[in-house]
């Protein structure tokens, strides 16, 4: 697999990706080595430039990673990745090299040092933007400056409801919705 | 319909709605006039007692109404009210009473000023815990004080794709996810 897989999707877009709540992955890049963890807490705040707001645990490696590097990639898996997700959330990568664990494959970024998932059907290069809530809240506003997505049909998301149990996509419906 | 029909939630269980990332309504009241928006763009952000995140334009009527009185109520739709949610998506507050013209009922909250929607599976009453980046982002963290879930089967909440289109919530896998 190489980034061809891939196909430039317009900024503005970025939050038809996010806004319906799925789980993501968010890979670092330090000192050489990759990370990546599994996330539920964000939120689209602008549209374009994209920025999304996220929860990441000070007890999390990834935590002081971000605050170092202030970079870093939202990688969006589908339900055939399920194992994956779950052994992300599940490990720390403070000792464990989960890429190689699980079988994920890194991508370059164009834009970021963080890596690509290549098996994610969509994947988005961040910069942090704002880390003024990260101190009190865990809370990053992070810039969306690139955007991927693999063509296809039907995204099958994940979406977390605790203690393991995920609610699967399901159908799409059409409304006279004024709303972007 | 009366409060009756819901049952109090532990507080430590909220994270569990609202982390998939429905779509919800938020409500208000201000100078005994009760209002109700749609909103997608919120976030968990602590487990206990809970904070929501959630973005709310300063075009909106609601956002000088939440500043003004710091309370408000997350109301979870499921599909059956697919209507209304749309509907009060595409209209203001300013000069229209949207519960009555959308036909939804309000009942008195507990612990806040802003009213329950009846016809929704779950409520949540909210006061603002910190406005320090309503100015910037439009971003308000919420306190919920007090939850009501009316008991159910499956709730098939909305998912906003953006322009009208809604996934709405499929199937539920469990897998041996270690996390909260």
């Amino acid at each position: 697999m190489s980034r061809g897989a891939f196909k430039s999707l317009p900024l503005a877009q970025v939050y038809q990706l996010l806004e319906p709540g799925p789980v993501v992955l968010l890979t670092t890049m330090r000192k050489g080595r990759a990370n990546v963890m599994t996330m539920s807490w964000h939120t689209m705040m602008e549209f374009e430039p994209p920025l999304v707001g996220c929860v990441i645990s000070d007890r999390d490696y990834t935590f002081e990673t971000l605050r170092a590097t202030k970079e870093c990639v939202i990688a969006i898996p589908t339900v055939e990745l399920a194992a994956q997700v779950v052994g992300c959330g599940n490990t720390s990568g403070r000792k464990l090299d989960k890429f190689a664990r699980f079988g994920l494959m890194p991508l370059p970024a164009s834009r970021v040092g963080a890596p690509l998932v290549a098996q994610c059907y969509a994947n988005l290069e961040c910069r942090v933007e704002d880390a003024r809530l990260a101190r009190r809240y865990c809370f990053f506003v992070l810039r969306v400056v690139k955007a991927w997505i693999r063509p296809r049909k039907r995204a099958r998301t994940m979406h977390h409801m605790g203690r393991g149990r995920f609610m699967v996509a399901g159908r799409t419906i059409r409304l006279p919705s004024r709303m972007k």
